[in-house]
């Protein structure tokens, strides 16, 4: 038995972050998260996903996930679980209301699930679900209008922003043979 | 920016899953994961929700989770989710196939998405939804066959395994005036 949960961010990360300079633009925003879903790929810690938890209104990153479940064997850290997580313990509160998470691809079963959880207040997404299933990642059983049910509950929802560039992403961590982990296909 | 995502357990867990004696009973199994629902209100420590993973085979408790989120201030910190993690840390894989878990209440939104990802191999709950939601706590946006789906993918689900005792600790909850915390209704 244990007494707590550790989970140990990799170096990079945490270095990659300050890279990131506030920018009211959300494509900026966008291409930072793509290129955090590529360096995880590069630094061999994870699936080629990223997340980043911003500010509204001063666009300031509060955190940044990258997809961890190899790494650290734990499936439920995908990007956006950590990126949300590690905000909140950052804010010190489970109310996320007034930011925006920034998501280098569409949420799965789970990650939609986790967003009305944690208040967050705008969702924007690069590659679709299709494009994830496309390369061989099973996305789970989502309710087919998902976006709808997000926005019911006051959650904007922004789809394919620079999804090419996403896709590239997923084709590069496809060609470079990464795991394609799933416990329950096997 | 944080380098981890440190979650410390409640003393009185690590305490409590010492009190598990290994039994091929799955009724035994329940009892002890709703008195662990119990005794997370009777602490102060989360909502009235509890899960352990067990092994099919031998019976012992793998890991006992229970819902942390108004004590860490972390969303995703639903009982089966914390009891899914620290089984894999425990086990140093993501992959639970040949375990079951036994949880006080049906899966939300979340929890129900990140079954399939965990490998678990079977789902056991005592409280339904509808009992969750009547104390005024919000299960997500769940398919309406969400039993199916998970059987579809070879996880056997038993359902209202002991419901009324578990439905008793879920009033106690609220007659006790517990948080129904809940970001995105506010």
């Amino acid at each position: 038995m244990v007494d707590n949960l550790n989970i140990p961010l990799p170096t990079w990360l945490t270095l990659f972050e300050k890279n990131y300079q506030a920018c009211a633009d959300i494509e900026a925003q966008m291409r930072f998260v793509i290129q955090a879903a590529s360096k995880n790929i590069d630094m061999g810690t994870g699936g080629p996903f990223a997340a980043g938890v911003f500010q509204q209104d001063n666009h300031a990153l509060v955190a940044l996930g990258v997809n961890l479940v190899p790494s650290t064997g734990l499936s439920i850290l995908h990007a956006e679980m950590l990126a949300i997580s590690l905000a909140q313990q950052q804010l010190g509160t489970y109310d996320l209301r007034g930011h925006r998470l920034v998501c280098s691809a569409e949420p799965c079963s789970m990650c939609f699930g986790a967003l009305p959880w944690s208040g967050i207040s705008e969702l924007v997404c690069a590659a679709a679900d299709a494009d994830v299933r496309a390369i061989g990642f099973d996305e789970g059983d989502k309710l087919p209008n998902w976006q709808q049910a997000l926005e019911q509950r006051g959650i904007r929802v922004i789809n394919a922003m620079q999804r090419e560039a996403a896709v590239q992403v997923l084709k590069s961590y496809q060609q470079h043979g990464g795991e394609i982990y799933n416990s329950n296909a096997n």
